[in-house]
């Protein structure tokens, strides 16, 4: 049985807002269940030093947590001095996930920054964060289209990412803070709409995996991800 | 004219929405027009160094913008590695502001902490912060109450902050960002309930400003505060 | 009765010492009674990235304070490895204070900057600060006038600060650290010579100000003011 | 064809040097091919903060690359300011690898540092580290069994660790620089002697790895670890 | 020649100015020439954590230049973020030095925090900064005596400092910046009042120095010297 | 009698190792003992920002120590976010040596940077480096002779450092950890092939020094320098 009540296999609540807020170029609030990020795309006509010449554009992500969305408040990380590693390694994964899905030669000498900053944090941020952020990059996307900057899409798939781990033995999906508090194993997934792998990271917390466990996972991985791409498709659609 | 057409004395649609999250001890979602500033108050049971053996409590805030909060996008203060000034300057002015109104001694050796993030930016923005950020702490105080920690409250009057300005050689009350980049002289004033000032700071943008355009600038700042404050008492009957 | 036996309108025993240092194109030692600051203007002939084009300089300051300017040692801030909240506030204070009294245009493609470092610390450092940063400023553009890169003066008026406050209930100017450090309000003000404000900084310490206590904060300045700029032009006369 | 000949399921030579330097607890070169990363552990009785009156021991790891172990010089972190993201990836990554092999209570109070310093980089730093460090962590608990610290080892596992990943179209195991740099998808492998994994980090650098690519992989990454475990205990035999 | 017109045993026209400010238990400003350095004493009853338990006292230097001490502003090490090489090097010289000439654990467990701020410079400011700090030193043990924290002084000697250096092929005494930027050769001596090397630093910036003209400086840095202690003790006389 | 058992005229065993990785330019392992130093010359056809349009080249260095190079486990620099004031001095003292030796003209708009790393720490670290430091800069230059990038070598001379002090009263050459922690005097030479002196660094630990013992000290640096030289020749001549 499930702290939340679902089902193994049973996603959150899943609800993507688009133009949250009226600067950016894409600005999505995603939300799974109590989880809830704010993605917004931003784009620069420059391109950062190592990709100078290349006639290359480029997708990073930047990742920050308000200091109360947690249950006992975080120092801020600006007032800290420096970024933490967790903080790192989310924004690296952001980045990567979504320079997956794009043709950057096509999107030409530009940056495209997503920002992913939760309000509210309840497991699963950065798969939350991912899954938002296409959308917002998506319009961004758009936004160059309409602008005649770019002439068609240099995208060349969806990507969307999902939470799943081994809760009290049985593997189960979209992990919300309770069980992911608690739970032997957590993996986050990340797939295009291909259905291939373009990011797995798994961690065993209290004991190792076997392959079974985590073929479990995997599977329960696919279904929640062809959910994700249904909402972001009707969010994109609206 | 004022380019959103607003009369000179008044202020922009105010909304102040209390629980926008759910993990804080106070969460206030303050909107001054497009400017949208989530206000946090969170307790913990300690106290800075510097007051130990004092018997006293704290009050302090912390200010950030999100990084697309803003026209174009700003560098994230954490990934810079530091705050800067107008950070600095007023994170240190709300906190200033609220412990105007509070008996620290009477709040006991706790430390409430109000986190000022700006989701929004449309002019103003620590003019909202102050006038969100004293709903929040009243919260925080509440549940205080609740939890037995204290008695009574140790809030001695309510806070709230407007600007004011000369714009096209005219006093105008709560300027948004089109007025406030363009304005002569910009004021931000801090009052309590009593109509008495807290803080007052005016700066001359473009030409100093004389003792009558000060005064006039008074006057709306008065009018602002009072229909704040209504709004304020009306966001905590709730 | 002041700590200090001054009447309420009296200032400190003020000392403007010019080339007081033999390297910068402007040195100058301002004292505000036991308060010492040296202040010093540096030419440079080039500007801040953000003016690049706009055929403009500019006009910038830093303050500092030596570690035992203070009565017990202050840690240094480069040691520290940054500048604090408070030092940020007077530097970019200061700095606007003197920009309100320049044509940038006419300055052309350079930067002054000055610097302000309190050798001695007895209240006032930044309102001692920006009315000796004036001189130091004022000989700079003497220099630079001397040197034939400017043809006349950019400075279209005179500029000078002091604080106010409420103190045992009486309104007095030019507060020293006793009576800072006990004032219930205290006020930096900086105006120019045509009697017109610059700069409203009131802060609240202890119990709010009514709008009469403000009138008399706001007369006792312009009577100081009116004296710090006879020792300005005294010093400049030399 | 890989670029260095070797069977697509081929390790590098593999060498483990145990009491390569004299002042650590544990001190183990480890070498995968050319990748050299030396591994010592150090044994300090305290733990981190967060850990107090919890009556269990800590597992930490750092991470660095001599700034000339790689082909072209690399800026020092130490001369930065700051740990890049990968580096704070990699040494999140040893250090959850080895706590997952080790009964933190059993351990008692203290806390064993494990530092990896990358001396000569060729691909396959994270997994060489990792599997360099669990002989030097071995050595530092027989050290503390020797000691009389500790009465048995809380040891409850061996740890080792792998990259895998899709070369030309064809899984390989134990990339080196060469294949890193172009292959299409990368993944690092920790598992423990019961065959079960601790960590599973894949990456699509060029395109999405499909699920027949994701089985290839892991069973290559099964039949090295294996390898790399006899080799691990080769060595410790000695 | 020397630029100076000086002859090559000569030192500068030198100055110790006791009691510069008011606050520190020791002030001194000393001037070798145009060089001018602000050395105060700060007496704290506390030790740094590497003493705790050992019933000693400690002694610790900072140095820092003002911006526009010097020919051309430099940057304040404050804003960059952090003390530069020279700044380290310097202030843990003079550190050294002090410590040399006193008995720690006489003095008891306290800090004295010697600070050196060169508020003008013309060559030479970290001899004249040890030369100052000792004066102040000694006056900051006065006061300990005074207020009968210590019965008696724990120093057991006098220490001053002096450069000598080769210019233009002659050993010449006490470099000013003219010479000092040209010299061949720059050595730094700081020295005992009982004729005997604390700190030796000697540096070829032009050509390696031979074994007779290491000789024929630190015959001068010994004349030198000599001459600076009665200086040193005069300013004490006084 | 000396803790190792060694003439006080006599060095440590010293093994200089070539070509010890294999990306950089140049590559020495050198030993004093238990004392192990990597020292790589890594050339970049750049130079830093202050020699541009000077039409020289340059040479600095750079200096680690491993964490657990040393007795107990020093924190990494680069997660404390910055170079203690040790490591500045020691990689200053490097380059500058280094610089002695080299005609920057010559060397052309390039620079060299030598990193040194301790890999284990037994004393006499820094004079180590700038032994073994000179190897692997002659080993960059003959690449770029090779390169055809210089046609001869810009080096005019040998370099050679060796660490002399007083210990129990008798001048000792190279000390090692044992003796260098319990030395009264300790002092760093740095010579050329001409046995004149490049760098001199006294530091009285315990007493100060007389002439006598300054004397006996140089007289047997200059002995260890002259083998150091014959090592160094020996191992370019492999």
């Amino acid at each position: 049985m499930r702290p939340s009540g679902r089902q193994p296999d049973q996603l959150r609540e899943i609800t993507i807002t688009r133009n949250y807020t009226k600067h950016a170029e894409g600005s999505v609030l995603v939300e799974f269940g109590d989880t809830k990020v704010l993605c917004t795309a931003s784009v620069e006509e420059r391109i950062p030093p190592f990709l100078r010449g290349m006639g290359e554009g480029w997708i990073t992500a930047e990742y920050g947590m308000l200091p109360r969305s947690t249950g006992s408040r975080m120092q801020r990380e600006s007032s800290r001095g420096k970024q933490g590693g967790r903080t790192m390694e989310i924004q690296r994964l952001i980045g990567r996930s979504l320079r997956a899905a794009i043709d950057l030669k096509a999107l030409g000498e530009r940056t495209i920054t997503i920002d992913c900053d939760v309000i509210q944090a309840d497991g699963g941020t950065r798969t939350a964060s991912i899954t938002g952020a296409f959308v917002a990059l998506q319009d961004a996307i758009t936004y160059l289209i309409k602008k005649r900057k770019i002439k068609k899409s240099p995208l060349h798939g969806q990507v969307a990412s999902v939470s799943v781990g081994i809760h009290n033995g049985t593997a189960v999906l979209d992990l919300d803070y309770a069980e992911d508090s608690t739970a032997e194993t957590d993996m986050n997934v990340v797939m295009n709409d291909a259905g291939a792998y373009i990011e797995l990271q798994g961690t065993a917390e209290g004991h190792a995996f076997r392959s079974d466990e985590l073929q479990s996972m995997l599977d329960l991985a696919a279904i929640g991800i062809e959910q994700l791409m249904i909402k972001q498709r009707e969010a994109l659609a609206d």
